[in-house]
């Protein structure tokens, strides 16, 4: 045993995404945030860093006081030291520059307005790295930040013991590596364990450098229990204060060392991170890569990068691309009030998807569209149709936002709706997710969790979970148009059991804007009896003040007769109370928006639900509803079958 | 055979580097760059699509008419499209966003006045990629760039004959990956082989994108037999017309098609520059793995990325570091010339090695310092010290700059002299390179290299190479202090066949500026029989309008005699005809700047060599003198020895 103390940094960060349920907030203080600070307020001789995303520094300073009080305390002793990073918890690399430095800046403002000091260091955003974020992050003040092993490996260093330092564009950033064992030994293992590991580190001569979730400590599965009750956390905190150990914030380590080098570091996140964004198949395929492979590979074999969240989930895309377009007029024309809307919807966790729900949590997406029509409604509406690249795929997107009523269609797939807002509420109504494979819809397997990092719990699919293994194989926009046999069923369409006779549900349509009215149109075909038979779809688009007119024009090109069921598909995110069909119409956001058609269609519907993985297991999420408005029609040779869908304001 | 004609893109990077030998631009022409275009021109079909880099045009604007009027002729012909880029031809990543803009608009304003068109296309230099650079490019009017398969492969693209689009901050750039198996097939292959290749990929409905150096046809070693006197150039132009083949450009192609879809790829070059980026021992390593992984492994298994040559070379650092100061300096007070000098100071060449000589090439470094000075000649020098990290290591350096000399010391390494200007040549005396370990250096074969690509010719390392195999253990830097056994020989020293007795060379010093001086000093020690007798060093700088002092205290912290040989180590760049050693002083810059001991001392010196690999084999390059000012010394106990370095300017 060395008899220099080892110093031990430790980093708490504690976040919930903006939108989550208060009973989740109330919850996160009650077993989590509150129980730790005052457990760690017992052990004087401690030191910890802190971080803490605006969404809880907002609710704790609001309705938590008690724990709000306790931190001030702790940093008025000089024992906790506070981080910053984006206030609204933004991954910073995917969100414009400007935003970035305006979310920095307003965390750093808060801080120092509440607790005296602007932070030096700041927690990245699930430690999403590029390597032009040393530049932006110094710029906003920032001196160091914390960074997973990975990173550091990716850039051939193997010494993650160490303080380092970066640069971009002659900025220099201080960067210290999160210790991956540490992060997986506290709070799950043993303190025997956790005694040896911190003996190696010391014998190395190198820091102890732990930066991880606080919701580990209560709020993860079976952790409130364990960390609390059966006494893990005061049993390590004493080890801490009686071992040769000096637990110091971050600061005064880097005023106590200089860094050990300059490393430049390619894009990455933590390990696990880096798996999440591959499509199930490439998933598959690396961690059997990484399986077979010796150690020193490690550097060597990277996954993909946070950005491509945004090509594996197009729903993530799109709410992406929707956030940079509202950045964008916001940056020009909003006020401080539309500025705290957007920054509130770059909110990191809708935008992706792991082990936690993000993504495919409605509640969250729900919350993120609203405060940017939040934003939205506070800029001066440009009226009339814009055609632009919003999604910025290379191809046209039209878009229309009146007062009542905001549309987005994209012509070169399927001539589709790809958003409906409704203003009033500032509700996205077809904010829906597609059913896809994920790579852990393949898994089955059982097992006790008590102690175990949320990483290593094995889990069991609910039972039923079969038929939700029904992937979509279209997007589940709206205005989407199905050619089907007249024979298809409710059920088959439900269940994906049927054969698509048409090529134009996610085909090209051209478009034309005259005045006010959108024309879509598609000279398509379809197939009857193994023949394939010319036909075209015409969709005029029509916004006026409280409604929207759609009208169809399907012309038969051949001189057969075709005899086919024709829809338009519509997916709504609606929860079952929220919507209800009428005879002849049906009724959205309670009564307020409502669908209707003629001739007289059939409606046939379904809920859209999706299985995806959480910390608590396996959840069945209901996304919204699907709706297929639909005529069985026969168009004799050239003939023409006309339909009109209107979405209309109904004030109650 | 597919009846479709095959698009076929082809683009032409003409680049040589600012500084580089007028007899290689003449040569090039000559050999090169005017027979491919008469050759191109005489195929009346074909079309092509053509970067040169600003050093290029500016020489053809002035000294190559003949050529500057070909290709204005086949730009007014619409036969050619021009490629824009940063002026200098710099990487991107690397230099400061403003400056990467200022580079853009250098060459797009050019391309405009010259040929009446701005670019829509840049030439994207090494392809060095990082996915920010979308928004720079953008940002800068471009709307696509060209990048390497790999950068594909990486983001997870398998078809590599189509075009995409990325995006950063909402800026959208169009992109094509440069097809490698078509950079090796020409010009080095058979046609029939060529045709194969280009068959396979009409039959998958792709574009065939090609994107290469010019250099390859006519001035790559034995290129110029065999593409023009062996007629293998004309030979395949004749295939491209005759063939079932539609030569296009870049900017018709983009009009034609829209992107495949949209991509996020991380940062990357082309497969080779991954590689040479790494250490010597990692290399090594990762070509292993690589040649033992399936082929699905490859989108994840990545080498180094650019930055990454600041880590492996401390001269290109230091070259990068100083680069970017006085980018600071100049964007705050510089003028529309010191800007020039300060862009072509960022010619990417001397920053990095791969199997061009790059780095290694000290004419080319000495242009980039010489430019750099060239800026800082026409900024305001500050007076007196300046404590400054200017290499971001997180440690200060200090810098004094007068009318004549510029000084940069490192207190945390050495307190060495880490550059020494000497500001009426802009010449940087003290820019040597350190000799290292080279992956190539293991290597030894023999072949043949008729129509090879550089990529695939085994080399011969020349006789006598082992014995600048002698590794440097420290940087080659300036006012090292060296303590040797007194046995000790200047043969000894060359070949570093001796053991360093003191802890100076490269151990950290503090330092204490006061008024005009600076103080370094360290408590150290050396080694006397085996026994750790305490040393002080203390070396006070003093920079006068024409000369500098350092002052040498050296003082025996011990009561027992210590015997020793101190020398004082200096490495100039200076090619043997510019330098003499006198009775008492060294003569450098033929006279201009003299160095001076007292008390006398032995002036040890040898010439500082180095072996790299460059296109034509290996070279051996004098990279400057190693100079050791030294004195065997008698301390008693508790003594003190002085002596003095003078650098003085001499005007002739």
């Amino acid at each position: 045993m060395n008899d220099k103390r080892l110093d031990f940094l430790l980093a708490i960060h504690n976040h919930q995404p903006v939108g989550n349920f208060r009973s989740v907030f109330e919850k996160a203080f009650q077993d989590c945030y509150r129980p730790f600070f005052e457990e760690f307020r017992k052990h004087i001789g401690l030191k910890l860093t802190v971080h803490f995303s605006g969404p809880l520094w907002e609710y704790m300073q609001a309705e938590e006081r008690v724990c709000w009080n306790l931190i001030r305390e702790l940093v008025d002793k000089g024992r906790v030291e506070l981080l910053g990073g984006g206030f609204y918890e933004p991954v910073l690399s995917v969100i414009p520059e400007e935003d970035r430095q305006g979310q920095l800046e307003m965390m750093s403002r808060f801080l120092e307005k509440e607790f005296g000091t602007r932070p030096k260091g700041a927690w990245l955003t699930e430690r999403v790295w590029e390597p032009n974020l040393a530049k932006t992050l110094a710029r906003a003040g920032i001196e160091y930040t914390l960074l997973d092993e990975e990173h550091f490996h990716y850039g051939g260093i193997a010494d993650i013991h160490k303080i380092y330092i970066t640069e971009d564009e002659g900025y220099g950033l201080k960067l210290f590596p999160i210790d991956k064992k540490l992060r997986y030994l506290v709070p799950f293992q043993k303190l025997n364990d956790v005694r040896a590991y911190l003996d190696s580190i010391r014998s190395q001569g190198g820091l102890a450098i732990l930066g991880d979730d606080g919701e580990k400590f209560g709020l993860w599965p079976g952790t409130k229990k364990w960390v609390y009750e059966d006494g893990w956390l005061a049993r390590f905190l004493d080890f801490l204060e009686s071992e040769d150990i000096r637990t110091r914030t971050y600061s005064e380590v880097l005023e106590a060392y200089p860094p050990e080098g300059r490393v430049y570091l390619p894009p990455a996140s933590y390990e696990e991170m880096m798996e999440w964004v591959l499509e199930p198949q490439d998933s598959e395929i690396f961690l059997k890569l990484k399986e077979q492979s010796p150690p020193q590979a490690r550097r060597y074999l990277r996954g993909g990068f946070f950005r491509e969240f945004f090509s594996k989930y197009q729903e993530a895309n799109h709410l992406h691309k929707r956030m940079l377009f509202v950045s964008r007029r916001v940056r020009v024309k909003g006020d401080a009030e539309a500025r705290t809307e957007l920054y509130k919807s770059q909110c990191n966790d809708p935008y992706w998807h792991g082990v936690f729900g993000g993504l495919y949590l409605p509640h969250l997406r729900e919350d993120a569209y609203a405060h940017l029509l939040g934003a939205e409604r506070r800029l001066p509406r440009e009226s009339g149709w814009q055609e632009l690249d919003l999604d910025l795929d290379g191809q046209a997107e039209v878009m229309s936002q009146g007062e009542i009523f905001g549309l987005l269609l994209k012509p070169s797939s399927g001539g589709s709706l790809i958003e409906l807002d409704y203003y009033p509420l500032s509700r996205n109504l077809t904010d829906v997710l597609s059913r896809r494979k994920e790579s852990y819809h393949a898994r089955k397997a059982a097992g006790s969790n008590d102690g175990k990092s949320i990483h290593e719990i094995s889990k069991e699919l609910p039972s039923g979970a079969e038929r939700l293994f029904r992937y979509d194989w279209h997007r589940r926009a709206s205005c989407l148009d199905h050619f089907l046999h007249p024979a298809t069923t409710p059920e088959n369409f439900r269940n994906i059991d049927y054969r698509e006779q048409g090529d134009f549900v996610n085909q090209p349509y051209e478009f034309k804007i005259s005045g006010t009215s959108l024309s879509l149109f598609r000279d398509g075909h379809v197939w009857m009896d193994g023949e394939r038979v010319p036909l075209s779809v015409q969709k005029v688009v029509i916004p006026r003040d409280e409604e929207i007119l759609f009208r169809y024009t399907i012309q038969n090109g051949s001189e057969r007769t075709i005899n086919i069921r024709f829809g338009s598909e519509w997916n709504f995110y609606q929860i079952p109370e929220e919507w209800d069909l009428g005879a002849t119409d049906v009724r959205l956001v309670k009564g307020k928006v409502i669908l209707e058609a003629q001739p007289r269609p059939e409606f046939w519907n379904f809920p859209l639900q999706t299985l995806s993985q959480s910390e608590q297991g396996y959840d069945i999420i209901h996304q919204g509803i699907c709706l297929l408005s639909n005529w069985k029609i026969t168009l004799p040779g050239r003939a023409i079958f006309s339909a009109e869908i209107r979405l209309r304001e109904h004030r109650l």
